[in-house]
C-alpha cells in the first residue's frame, strides 16, 4: 500500500509599510489558505487589516506577541493541519523573532514559504546612499541602553560605512536623537539623515544637522553617513534642510 | 495674476523578483502614468513585462542601459511634461546607478516617487541569518577582479559579521564559487550559504561546504556566515545539505 504524506504550508506574507504594499504573490497566497493570522507588534504598520481581509476574502485573526513567542507550540498545533497565512509587517524574517516560527513549523513537518514585501532595509536606498556601503545596523531602544549603538556607529564610521539606526516602536526622530545626544554619541552639529514614514504617502526625508530636525514622527529611522562618494554627497544636498528642490 | 507651477511625477516602481512581486501601490502608480518604461538590465528579473502591461492597461517601452546612462538627458527631456512610470527590477535605487536618474529629474523640476518592492537585500533573511549582523556587501564580477570581495569578506569575518555576495548578471553559484576558490578567498571546506532564485517559485537555499554545491543557477547569491548565534546555527542546520526537513 502506498502511503502519501500530505504537507501543509505556512505562508509568511510580508505587508510592507501599509495596506497597499502587499504584492500579487501575497494576495494569491492569502486566498489559498484556510487559516489567516496577522501579527502587528514587530513594527509600526500603517494600514487597516480589514482591507487585507477584503483582498483575500477571508477573516484575519490578529495575534499577540505572547501567541507567537511564549505560546508558539500551541499556535503551531492549531495550524498544523491547514494551509495557513501569517501576515507580518515589512519583509518577513527581517524581524528576527520570526525565525523561531519557521524553525518550529519545519520541525513539525509543515512546509514554509516566505512571500517577500518592501522592507526598510532596502527602502533606505531612497536617501541616496549606496546600499552596499552600509555597515552593521543597530536599534535605539526605549530603555536608553545604547552602548551597542555607540559601538556600531563608531565602528562603521572608522571604516567609512553608513549606519542605519532603527528606532524602537513608537519612537519619533526627535526622541531617538535626544537619546543619542544625551549619551554624547553625536553632537548637535552632526550631519544626519532622518526618514519618517519611508515608502508611505507622507514620507519625509531630510539631510541636516541633528539640531535642525523637528516633526519626524514614528515610524522613523536615522542614518549616520560614513564616507560619502561624490554622487552620494550631491544627492544628499538635494535633501538638505532648506533646499526646495525636494522629493515629492 | 497667480502663476501655478505644475509638477509632473516620475514614479520609480519596483518589480521585485518576478511579475507577481509588484505591489498594489506599483500597479496604482502605473495606471496613473501617461508614459511607461522599464529597464531590465540591472538585474535578472524573471517575468514577462506583457503581464505588467496587462495589469496597468498600458504599453511599456523597454529601455537599454545606454538610454538611462549615456543618454539620460534625452530621456529626461522626453518625460519632463508627463507623469511617467519607470519599472525596475527589485527595489528601486538598490541599483545605485538609478540615483543619477532621480538626481537629474529633481534638477529639472520633476518630482520623484519611489514605489518599493521586494529586494534581495532583505529577502536574504530567508536564510535564517539575522539581518542586522550583515556587514558590507560585495559583488563578484565577471572580470574576476575580486580584491575588493576578498577584503570585504576578511573584514566582516574579523568582526563576526556575515557577508552577502551578489553575483554579476547571469553568473551561477558554481561560477561565483569557482572565482572565490581560484583566488583562495575560500577553500572547498568553507561553510557557505547559496541561494538561487530567492523569492521565486523555484527558490533553492542550501547550507553546505563549497565543494558540495551544484546546480545553483542565476540569479544566485552566496553568503559567507560570520559568527553564528545559536538560533542561526540551529536554523542553518535545517538547510544543511542532506537534511530532508527542507523548506518548501
Amino acid at each position: 500500500m502506498l502511503k502519501a504524506t500530505i504537507y501543509f504550508m505556512l505562508y509568511l506574507i510580508g505587508l510592507g509599510f501599509d495596506e497597499k504594499d502587499i504584492t500579487l504573490k501575497g494576495i494569491e497566497a492569502g486566498k489559498k489558505c484556510e487559516k489567516c493570522y496577522a501579527e502587528l507588534y514587530t513594527s509600526d504598520w500603517k494600514g487597516d487589516i480589514k482591507n487585507i481581509e477584503k483582498l483575500i476574502g477571508k477573516e484575519i485573526k490578529i495575534l499577540e506577541r505572547s501567541d507567537l513567542e511564549e505560546n508558539l507550540d500551541i499556535w503551531i498545533n492549531e495550524i498544523k493541519d491547514y494551509n495557513t497565512a501569517l501576515f507580518v509587517p515589512g519583509d518577513p524574517l527581517v524581524a528576527t523573532t520570526h525565525i523561531a516560527i519557521v524553525d518550529q513549523a519545519l520541525r513539525k513537518g509543515i512546509k514554509v514559504k516566505i512571500i517577500h514585501a518592501p522592507s526598510i532595509i532596502s527602502a533606505i536606498a531612497s536617501c541616496g546612499l549606496q546600499i552596499y556601503k552600509f555597515g552593521k545596523t543597530a536599534t535605539i531602544p526605549w530603555s536608553g541602553q545604547v552602548e551597542n549603538v555607540a559601538k556600531t556607529i563608531e565602528f562603521n564610521k572608522q571604516h567609512g560605512l553608513h549606519t542605519l539606526l532603527l528606532l524602537d516602536i513608537g519612537m519619533s526622530g526627535e526622541q531617538g536623537l535626544k537619546i543619542l545626544l544625551s549619551k554624547n554619541i553625536i553632537t548637535e552639529d552632526t550631519d544626519i539623515i532622518v526618514a519618517s514614514n519611508l515608502g508611505r504617502e507622507n514620507e519625509k526625508i531630510l539631510f541636516c544637522k541633528a539640531k535642525e530636525i523637528k516633526n519626524f514622527p514614528s515610524p522613523c529611522v536615522i542614518i549616520i553617513p560614513g564616507k560619502l562618494h561624490f554622487a552620494e554627497k550631491e544627492f544628499l544636498e538635494l535633501l538638505r534642510c532648506g533646499n526646495d528642490r525636494k522629493r515629492a
